[in-house]
């Protein structure tokens, strides 16, 4: 039998929780022997309902011990780069919630530690691990479907977060769009200029934080295909997720996942569900299979499937979207990076 | 260039009208050259709207014209026993709509006149002509879902004729569900045993004339196959179509076709369009393609695709359906042939 | 907050671990204290992989403990009745797999005792707690549709189990329908009369232990609707789960869910995924929901969603349809009740 | 009854003559009165057909025709404009294909003429009369799905035309989405700015002339909407026409329609039929119903559905997407018109 992989949780509020929870309960490739959290309660709450004996305050206390192998981040934004340069110099391998940070410089610099520490590091880009994203990506980089051309994604949240949130996510650009640019590499690959254009349709409150809610941002990539990604903070019919490639030969698309599979019909047409109400339901799968492939990467010593590299740019991306949208021109993505 | 046949229409009612505007305008391989019913200002109309110049009362006036080669017959149902036998001895084809006759005695005699004459007869099963039902049959009878285990036909009509109607139809069995055992036949073979449940679930009024609204029919057939249908005479969905051959190597099967393809999301689901209406509409394309054809194998002395014996066997099922209702047991179709 | 349940487990083979499993894992209303499997290194196998501390060998062991509230039963199926009698006077409540019993006079037996017992009682029927069935069944039950005319289910494995399985199963009307009986009822309400046809066409050896593997089994409903179920043990496919109830005023229907929903478009059309491979898949958050209702029945004191009679009544349609398919003729249902 | 409008059509190609047969066969309202073409033995083939009397080479043959109420100009592009003026000149009302003219100044011209002349002129823009997009215009009209905020259009081409084709054409963005500029225009409203990216992807012929082969265009609404469209001349599952208009309070979109609906299941999945190969059988029934509501219009004196600004606007967008691919920025619809 192959050994288990001792793992850790930092932070274990709404989204560190679920992985904690998805460890314990449906990873058993891994034991989950710590959590922390600086709200020392919350953490006990975790730790009672999972069993887990180890509960600490102050991460550092984590960083000492030897039998942990592996430590899975999911703080607030502001802490991740500093936390994961502390981590990696303790010798522990990462998986970090995206985005890795908000401003470029804390993310190299804790990259660079990374690298020299020879620790793996992964980023939390769960909807790689979708299973009909993956059959797209299957096509697509099979070549079964040709060269790719366009790549559409319409990306759309069911209701806005507050506008505290907006005021320090970054922005629409970094705090949402951030999985499409994400999404748009893994399938197609590198991209070389964007153009984004915005606006505030459906919640006025954003204007007042200079942010925006709805949003098109085109792409072009290096191998030539032609991108679009649509966003929106407001679907009121769910949690809008699809993802389409066309290519020279064919067509990859996933339609997206309903409530559940029934159907009336009546004397006004057919009557279908809505879709499921946010990412919690639509990619529970995803969160279990990206720490699962995570913690076979560090058992097996296997590069990670998310790179750090891969957390960068998505950032970078946000940067160009941002500045195109600001100066409403095409922006290189190497003007920004 | 091909000739082009010369074909004149007996009955010009509501199905005879819609065969004779097909033939003057969608099929170029055929002349109308005459109409008729005994409603003599109704075939005068029709003539009119379409540019037919011979228009007559008594269809016999069309028998000694020797320019004429083949008669569509859309009279009442009563009357499509003699007058075949008379457009026979003729010697034109003949294309007649369905049912033959609600006897099958006449039926018998009038298949025999048909053939002691020699001309060519086609049944007006419309159905046969659906493309998606062609493709079925296609996946079934290549063998691509290797052995016939299972066929399910729905076929429910938007509303119930007027029980007048029901009074002289034959009732259900005959009227409605006789399309669905040509359908049967068609797609996996002949049938040698039948079950018939039903019963007035919806239009109270069809009880009085000892007519139903509603069944299921099981079928065996003698290849081993299982089958059911079922019918309604109300989906207040639209008209209901869908058929499915369950093979020992896959499915195939057709959806419903739907008025529009347009879909509403809102906060309760998604809504996409009802059925439409009836036959009209949804085997529009059908009832041209099944009088193209048979002017072809006019024209190219080719058997017709759907023969007397078609239009005999769905009559037999439908008594054999009838029977099996009123003495509520399986009854063979040898029992009634 | 409210109490867990302490409830133990007996039976720890396919089915009673995934019971275990998700009794430990996702039931926080439950506490797992205890399994049992007359094969103990199974049942300690489980107990070691969910932290359980009490693992026995005999059942009886279990009775005498006071702490334990619930028990549930994933024995053998010629197990289940004898057990349930020793639990239920032990005064514990139960949770039973399908079916109670392969006879009725073991089932009577049986439920008389937990009547006299007094405890609750909850049959396995899974599939009354999926979120689409128990759509189609609101649907029904609040008058949305009308009145209910037609019940149409199709109900197919992907693959046949062993013979040797089928020799101890009570044959496919026992074994598979079972679950589609109790799908009908749960639906429309009680049945009075039964006709099935049967055949082996896709698994041969099947023909040698005097099963089936094909049926069409027809259903008149006591409120005079009709219904039919078909059957088959070979749906290359995948595991096809299809339910239709058809009323006066509209249809509610259940579509299969797939694989994922992934697309891909080429040359040839479309081409979608397969249907989930079977039913620990298709219905893996039903086995979670129905014992965790029961919990809560329990903790709450309130009546089970699946009682006894279901479980009975499912049975003697098994009965029914066996006879029925025997004799060729439809059955009552109060010939075999 | 309602007078039959007079009508002659110019120009008897490929499109003319679907006009021509619509007009003769499928628009009661309307008498087909001659055909013109200056390849004369074309016309008179069409006439023939058609049962139609006069035929002329020089459309001015027409114009002292009194009896002639309306002309369809179907011939090529660049002679529209002169053509047009004539028959407004003639005092006829004018059916045009698009676009108009590849110049704006002839436009201009042309549309000064019409309108001092006083006579109704339609424009072909065939795909509003598509009863899917019309649903979806009628529910965004309506305010259904509240404030349009993203319109996404996917237009698609089955195969290239020749390169010649493109030589004369004014290149994608006028021969290919200028029909989805006027569908933006249906949908939506007004658009203020485009921008445009593009490449030969798939085609490279089209290289040589200057044309592109894919490319996507963002827009700006005057009403603050945001969108964008999607093309290739190369899709190879068929004819891909797909719209979605998103909005605050819900989404309302059109699928694509299928050649037809019936599905294979086998072990690799679902199998379903491609999409119809080109505009003449997926809008087939649009070419009937633009030329339809013209009469209409001209027989009811009604204003036409598609006017002049319609069509010209459509040919100022084609310019200000080439523009803004040229010189890769945002372009203000107001610089080019």
């Amino acid at each position: 039998m192959l050994r288990r992989v001792n793992i850790a949780v930092i932070g274990t509020g709404r989204m560190g929780s679920v992985h904690a929870r998805n460890i314990a309960r449906q990873i058993p490739e891994a034991n989950l022997v710590a959590v922390c959290d600086i709200r020392l309660e919350v953490a006990q709450a975790v730790a009672a309902e999972l069993g887990v004996t180890r509960v600490v305050r102050d991460y550092r206390d984590l960083l000492t011990d030897a039998s942990i192998e592996a430590i899975l981040i999911a703080t607030n934004t502001d802490t991740h780069a500093f936390i994961m340069k502390d981590v990696a110099r303790a010798g522990k391998h990462i998986f970090c919630e995206k985005p890795l940070a908000l401003d470029l410089a804390s993310i190299d610099d804790a990259l660079a530690v990374v690298e020299q520490a020879g620790v793996k590091l992964q980023v939390g880009f769960n909807r790689r691990f979708d299973k009909s994203f993956q059959r797209v990506h299957d096509l697509v980089a099979s070549g079964e479907i040709g060269r790719p051309c366009i790549l559409r994604i319409a990306s759309r949240d069911p209701e806005p977060p507050s506008v505290e949130y907006a005021r320090t996510s970054g922005g629409m650009f970094l705090d949402m769009t951030i999985h499409d640019f994400d999404m748009a590499r893994y399938q197609v690959g590198e991209i070389v200029e964007v153009y984004a254009i915005g606006d505030v349709l459906v919640a006025p409150d954003y204007a007042t934080v200079g942010d925006l809610d709805t949003n098109i941002v085109t792409l072009k990539f290096a191998n030539g295909a032609l991108g679009v990604i649509d966003n929106s903070r407001q679907a009121v019919y769910g949690y809008d997720q699809r993802l389409e490639v066309f290519g020279s030969n064919g067509i990859a698309f996933a339609e997206n996942e309903r409530e559940n599979v029934a159907v009336k019909g009546s004397q006004d047409g057919y009557h279908s569900a809505r879709l499921p109400y946010f990412f919690m339901n639509r990619y529970a799968s995803c969160y279990v299979e990206e720490v699962r492939q995570f913690v076979e990467c560090v058992r097996d010593d296997k590069p990670t499937p998310v790179t750090g590299v891969d957390g960068r740019m998505a950032v970078v991306l946000g940067y160009a979207a941002w500045k195109s949208y600001r100066e409403n021109r095409p922006v290189k993505v190497s003007e920004v990076a």
